[in-house]
């Protein structure tokens, strides 16, 4: 199977930047390999490296594997246009965050922030090593927070499907349409100010 | 001088990751060496190719050199433990969000985090490239606001310090020491949960 050339998709940059941050997009399609343990600890290796305000490191990963009950509700937290494709991934992974400072207990506004700086981490991390990763926000928090039980000072932020580049072929044909799409981004000048606001 | 060696910075990894994301850390003595605009335009780039929910990017940077009006005026806006030694860093960014979505208007939720990942992105490129990057939550969003006339469908999330690593000998005895201080994290074990949440 030819899971590296899937895993390609032409990035239009505008100035050269590392392949780790180029090359990293968000299938829907994804092998039945499995994700080694040894691998995953690398991924949240990576995240545990990131700053944050305080040092607070206020990320946490619920990590499920395909076939465990844990996999099944994560997946049962989607929303249905991401259950078709996101039951085939490896592994499903709740991101959460702790809301408060742990010293003072007083409410961290960098929280959702510094989990962003985490799962950038691991994002090319993943891009390293061939893995691929879809972040959604397309969930239901209150099915996650009942079924896993979690504390009210937690909250899940995304459902992140981890694994190994699929074939789209094994797509819908509407998934696959926008599996194959180009990817765009605003241009540079659209997202950066140089000395005003304007 | 030896800029390079004052960069690295013991990081006790649980696992092997990659050195872009081990070797960053978030230094107050940078060096007076500036930063080309190539060098910034690439760490733009890397920014600009974070995912975000919708593809809204809703990341925006505001650039000030040393030197520059807005420079000073980011400053300014920065808690006084931090201008002692940010006011050496060649450039100065805030970083802000776009609060609402462009298609609907309505608030977008994912925001904060989304600047998250596009900043890990950069932070990934400014350690491959030499740089570093200190990041602050200690400032007044007011101040940036009002000095830059900021929309306000926008909002201040964070100032980033940007420049070449300098000698913490140039540093007062307080920061001095923070500087060469150990990094520490949560384990590993604290932060990641298989199957449930307890």
């Amino acid at each position: 199977m030819s899971t590296l050339l899937q895993a390609k998709k032409e990035t239009p940059v505008q100035h050269d930047i590392l392949d780790v941050i180029k090359d990293r997009w968000s299938p829907r399609s994804f092998s039945d390999q499995s994700v080694s343990q040894e691998q995953l600890n690398k991924l949240f290796e990576a995240s545990r490296w990131a700053p944050s305000a305080m040092n607070e490191q206020p990320w946490r990963f619920l990590v499920a594997k395909k076939g465990e009950e844990a996999h099944q509700k994560l997946l049962d937290s989607l929303m249905p246009g991401n259950q078709p494709w996101a039951k085939n991934a490896p592994v499903l992974v709740a991101s959460l965050v702790k809301k408060t400072y742990t010293n003072s207990g007083t409410p961290n506004h960098a929280a959702h922030h510094d989990l962003g700086l985490a799962i950038g981490n691991m994002s090319a991390q993943a891009t390293h090593d061939d893995l691929a990763m879809h972040q959604m926000g397309g969930f239901h928090k209150s099915k996650i927070m009942d079924s896993f039980e979690i504390p009210s000072d937690y909250e899940p932020v995304t459902v992140i499907a981890i694994g190994y580049h699929g074939d789209p072929e094994q797509l819908t044909e509407d998934l696959k349409a926008r599996e194959l799409a180009p990817r765009s981004r605003k241009q540079l000048e659209e997202i950066v100010y140089y000395g005003n606001f304007k």
